[in-house]
């Protein structure tokens, strides 16, 4: 049997033909005009269809479909999404009458961990958290191999836990909040200012053709002390978000996902050690694997392929 | 069938006869020569036969044992414990071969959250969380209608969350823990230290008979404003480690548990405000119940009793 994964961005919507695996043969992908709801089903349907007749599967060996969509989702019903403008919206049921399939949703960053725990990572660990640091900081937990998802599927949102009782203005309305601090946009915040701070840098140098998420890193590598002071900080600040979280869930696999997580060596090894010195008990408490993140851009896909395998919202 | 449920704490070790709906039909107490661990299991063998026996029960009606324990235990095999002194103690598997029945172990904090979310006050409410304060900040966690253990069962540990980066020293070594603040060891320190500066306070008479948790909620009762900034800075650093188990767990129900947990109108109504008003995501997210835990100084007993019904680790 096959399955469709489906990954909703503010941006565009992608769709993939995955495998009993976790493999995906085939990759469609729409720009979406998403507001009003009824058009992008109807784009969301075709899209669907094609992906499958794409890969040369008949429809009647597509066995369900999942969607990975960012911001609450319980149970296929979108009670508001932040990124994508909707409320009130019955997707799942929606869907699925158009599809004439079972339709299985989650929220991407839950359902990236758990393609990461079921084919990725952390795969066959049952304890495993996802921390993907991007514009926000997403967290994914699954607990002996099942997502927790929390009341009414609100929970998991460890990129609002604060770290700075009246720090950073987040998004979210509040102050403090761990992604304010730990993204990959905080990241880049800091790394301006610090270029402002010293013109004459080797950061600055790098930072001329343009500030990325790789800047600070090339800085490092190149003996940038200012460069070096930016990513110890930062380092600093995804640790302590990572100690909370290994406080209360105390997960065999930490991985950590988004562009820097392809840092190895300057940013997952010291996460690593960090976590497992500084964490509740230290080194007298198992050890915490801190691992990078596998699928990348494609979390959102086999997540949700994986959503509608186990047949669960 | 019956149950035994044994609480094994630093001064004491309490032993409950349980029936099926969580009853306790009969408690019997020792005080313990702790540190030698055989001797400890002669007495402890002892107090089960004593228990059974008070309560009229035959011993081949007593289904199973649980213990519950300070500290960490992982398939009732305790690596260390800080209170009691005990390293490298296979506790389950010696006290079963003594008393020939399963003995099924696991953290006290953990347990008296299992009892809340089985037969207390979180009853048939599948994600509960429960805080006790008290020496520390202990935390138990039940998610989906299961404990929520972490790898080698070292999870759970939410008062040792750090929410002020280089706070308070916390007797696990680092800084800024929760319980360091949220504890009601830490309530008192704060009381003492108003009542030093603020000789002529309201508080400080109520303090001259002795200072207990009850301290500062009678002088908050006369109107004394000393004791209503304690009171509220109090009830601020609970809300704050709270507010993050929230953003991570989001139970449906929050359980307050300890000594001053009986303070309703002046701390658990306040707490529940605050969590509601400022968790992440506030009023649009689901409400969560912020109550008194029930079962009090019984919570470890019928735990305990809890862990043996399910008969898992």
């Amino acid at each position: 049997m096959y399955y469709l994964g489906i990954d909703i961005g503010g941006m565009s919507v992608k769709c993939g033909l995955v495998n009993q695996d976790g493999v995906i043969l085939v990759r469609e992908c729409i720009p979406t005009t998403i507001k009003d709801t009824e058009k992008f089903i109807n784009e969301l349907t075709a899209l669907c269809f094609k992906t499958a007749a794409v890969g040369g599967v008949r429809w009647e060996d597509v066995a369900s479909v999942g969607a990975a969509i960012p911001g609450t989702i319980h149970e296929g019903y979108i009670p508001y999404s932040n990124n994508l403008k909707w409320e009130d919206f019955d997707f799942g049921n929606t869907l699925s009458a158009r599809l004439n399939k079972p339709v299985f949703c989650g929220n991407d960053a839950n359902l990236a961990c758990l393609a990461e725990q079921i084919f990725g990572a952390g795969k066959g660990i049952p304890d495993v958290t996802l921390v993907t640091l991007g514009t926000g900081v997403g967290t994914g937990i699954v607990v002996d191999s099942k997502m927790l998802l929390g009341n009414r599927s609100a929970g998991a949102e460890g990129g609002h836990t604060v770290i700075r009782k009246g720090g950073r203005k987040c998004n979210c309305g509040r102050r403090g909040c761990w992604e304010t601090y730990a993204s990959a946009s905080a990241l880049l915040k800091d790394v301006k200012a610090a270029v402002r701070k010293n013109p004459g840098s080797i950061l600055a140098a790098e930072a001329k053709s343009g500030i990325s998420g790789k800047t600070v890193f090339s800085a490092v590598r190149k003996g940038c002390p200012v460069a070096g002071k930016v990513l110890n900080n930062y380092i600093g600040y995804i640790s302590e978000g990572l100690i909370n979280l290994v406080a209360i869930l105390r997960p065999k696999c930490l991985l950590i996902g988004g562009g820097v997580s392809a840092q190895t060596e300057l940013l997952i090894a010291p996460l690593e050690d960090i976590v497992n010195k500084y964490a509740y008990g230290g080194t007298r408490n198992p050890h915490v694997d801190v691992k990078c993140a596998c699928f990348g851009n494609d979390a959102g896909i086999v997540g949700a392929a994986c959503v509608a395998m186990q047949g669960i919202q």
